[in-house]
């Protein structure tokens, strides 16, 4: 069974597949590559499980892959580097296709990669954890890590299309599972209420993989990022409500040390004092943030930032952020479960105060 | 004097203003910096000269500069993270403006980083050299060399305006200034006879540093090259004319070392190299090859291959460039003196041959 959704992006539209046993379809993958060259690009982890299998799809094709490290922690532009050393050793030229095979980390950087390879080449997304295929494969956010703030050196930058294969997460681990339920949940608090009702009902479900349930839950993931970057590609204004969370689970993930503190987890962290904020400006109630903190924790997920971060250190990281405009750190916060807004509307010392 | 040309790129268009003494001009300046951070890229050499010169016009502010080494050989991702250590660590938003302060290897590096920056701020070119006033700094390509291959991590990317104060030439050593008159020599060859006659008469004016001459042939090469920009600005078509020379180039660039032999060194050679393998296809008069040889020698220019190189290196550096379509390298050759065309019609032994 098979779902399809279009990101509508004018010339730079393109398909999101969702399904189960996807890889094992002859014509998906092979109907998106216009040269005769492909690069995949995978990690140590994904590629013992799915490399072959792409590779098998790929027989009339000259076709390499490189493999990298997995972790946050590579996600930099010395790794970035290596893909380069491939694409280049291989002689590829400007009508290769570059295949991104695993999590958020792959993606982002495969993304980055093509988007600056001979100034732009083709590239395709097969994400391979629950994170990568609700969130970071989805939109054309690329990018690379600098030591001091994630996600700083990168691009806007489109696939092909996304294959989405819900039977590689039966291969996932358990906390990268969570991860990726956390950026689910997001798209409840943000803009869909209902999907939040149902998720609170469904959760034990998705942490058992029933895979009807994870392909309804990527499904309306999906469609509910889609609608908003189709409003705002380039993140003028609405599409900064997809960051909820992100503003303080990037400053947790950078100063913990990338890896540490997976993103999914720094989400989770982040939405709830994204929640706790909201609440003491009067904007939701203490219920609201008990619910959401329940669910994070039916995901299987933390809720409580690392202590070993003190509060000068995050109030320093938390002010290279992106969404940073006139020195106020502009933050996702909540008018009610389902309501995210955009705002610097927040007192800096409840802030600090937050986190002590 | 300063004369005002706009590249015409609908809501990418941008003005290039070429003049004496234009950094000392009050608004010219910051009437293009939208923000109120400044963050300044330029080299050991420029910074002494014109680095106060610039922060006098910016006191108004917050304004940070980063001083690189200069050369060739320091285009790369490694040094190019410099620039993301300084605006990380000044704290700088998305709303801040590169400006680039030096050459070609400064102006390409400067672009790449403020397309990658946060994934985009704006930028502005203060070109200090003649092959930067007349080339790089116009067209919006930017890029960083990897051991493998020149400019083959970049990005398409437009500049806010391009600033070409010619008094800047004044300090430019003999053979930086030799190796940009092989890219005004090379406008004229494309598509501009009259142009190419004009600099045969005018050489020793321009070697001269004539201010008035040396304006005139800054403001044909860019109008030049804008009018091909404006007609392909990503290199589907026609813009590939602007690399006559560069692919034999930029295997000799790379093949020797960068920084052993100057852009222009490297594109005055494969001027040569084009002119002859157009003469041995028939196109061409010997006595076209000899005209062009000796503008190029009266402009202070190489016209010999390096010895250092064999012939099986040269045709594998040549094989990784940006313009092999299907396996086959697609040369920019000459059908006369100012008439360009783009051929892979020509023998791969010929080419070998012309290199022994």
């Amino acid at each position: 069974m098979m779902k399809t959704l279009q990101v509508a992006l004018d010339e730079r539209s393109y398909p999101i597949y969702i399904g189960d046993n996807l890889l094992s379809q002859p014509d998906l993958l092979t109907q998106h590559i216009r040269g005769k060259e492909v690069l995949i690009v995978t990690n140590e982890t994904v590629a013992p499980l799915y490399l072959q299998k792409v590779l098998d799809r790929l027989t009339a094709y000259r076709c390499e892959a490189v493999v990298l490290p997995d972790g946050e922690e590579f996600k930099n532009l010395t790794v970035l580097n290596q893909i380069f050393d491939k694409t280049l050793s291989s002689q590829f030229s400007r009508s290769v296709t570059l295949i991104a095979l695993g999590g958020g980390v792959i993606g982002d950087m495969t993304g980055f990669a093509a988007a600056c390879y001979q100034r732009g080449v083709p590239f395709i997304q097969i994400p391979t954890t629950l994170l990568s295929q609700v969130d970071s494969s989805v939109g054309g956010k690329t990018a690379v890590n600098h030591a001091l703030g994630k996600n700083m050196i990168g691009a806007f930058y489109q696939p092909q299309c996304v294959i989405a294969d819900t039977s590689t997460l039966n291969t996932l681990d358990d906390r990268q599972l969570s991860s990726g339920l956390a950026e689910v949940i997001k798209y409840g608090l943000i803009n869909d209420m209902e999907f939040f009702v149902w998720l609170e009902q469904n959760m034990s479900a998705l942490r058992n993989r029933d895979q009807t349930v994870l392909a309804e839950a990527i499904e309306r993931s999906c469609r509910d990022k889609a609608d908003i970057v189709a409003q705002d590609e380039r993140e003028q204004g609405v599409r900064a409500l997809l960051n909820l969370g992100h503003t303080f689970g990037h400053a947790i993930e950078t100063g913990m040390g990338y890896g540490t503190v997976l993103h999914g987890e720094g989400v989770a962290i982040g939405m709830v004092m994204a929640a706790e904020l909201s609440f003491s400006m009067g904007w939701i109630a203490e219920s609201d943030c008990t619910r959401i903190k329940e669910i994070l924790v039916a995901a299987g997920l933390p809720i409580s930032p690392p202590k070993e971060l003190t509060t000068e250190q995050f109030m320093s990281l938390m002010s290279v952020d992106k969404k940073v405009q006139n020195g106020k750190i502009r933050l996702i916060l909540l008018k009610a479960i389902g309501q995210a807004v955009i705002s610097d509307d927040y007192s800096a010392d409840k802030l600090a105060e937050l986190w002590a």
